[in-house]
């Protein structure tokens, strides 16, 4: 399955408490699918997201986030994990 | 110890065995800074790099880069990682 690294780019400060409800709102929509919401990191001070995702495809990994919480990232890019 | 992710921006495309290669330099470099690169994750064709990496500071890790290869990343995010 293709592996993405999606950025968010929030406008101003974001909670890691608000992101950690927002993943657990995208594991519940995401097996619908195909997704795999595997990791996340957050600059709360910089309002920055980094979400490393499995998906069909990018759009797959996007309309998860829609329909768990709305917070389309702002970037997506098909990565390979490096050894 | 602060967790960051970085974000090297390349000119056109980068090869994942150039990248791994880097890599390993930074793992040669990386301990008289007290720093870790943990994982990274590479879009090679649009030149996008992102590593995880424990550091003191954002600085130390750019060291790391710099005196390892040279390429030292375009961004840089203090970020923690979610549950």
């Amino acid at each position: 399955m293709p592996l993405f690294m999606d950025v968010h780019t929030m406008d101003g400060t974001v909670g890691l408490d608000d992101v950690a409800q927002a993943h657990q709102a995208d594991l519940r929509v995401q097996a619908t699918h195909g997704v795999n919401y595997q990791r996340y990191w957050v600059d709360e001070q910089n309002g920055k997201i980094f979400c490393l995702v499995e998906a069909p495809d990018a759009a797959a990994a996007a309309q998860v986030h829609r329909e768990a919480h709305g917070l389309v990232a702002d970037e997506i890019w098909p990565v390979a994990e490096g050894e």
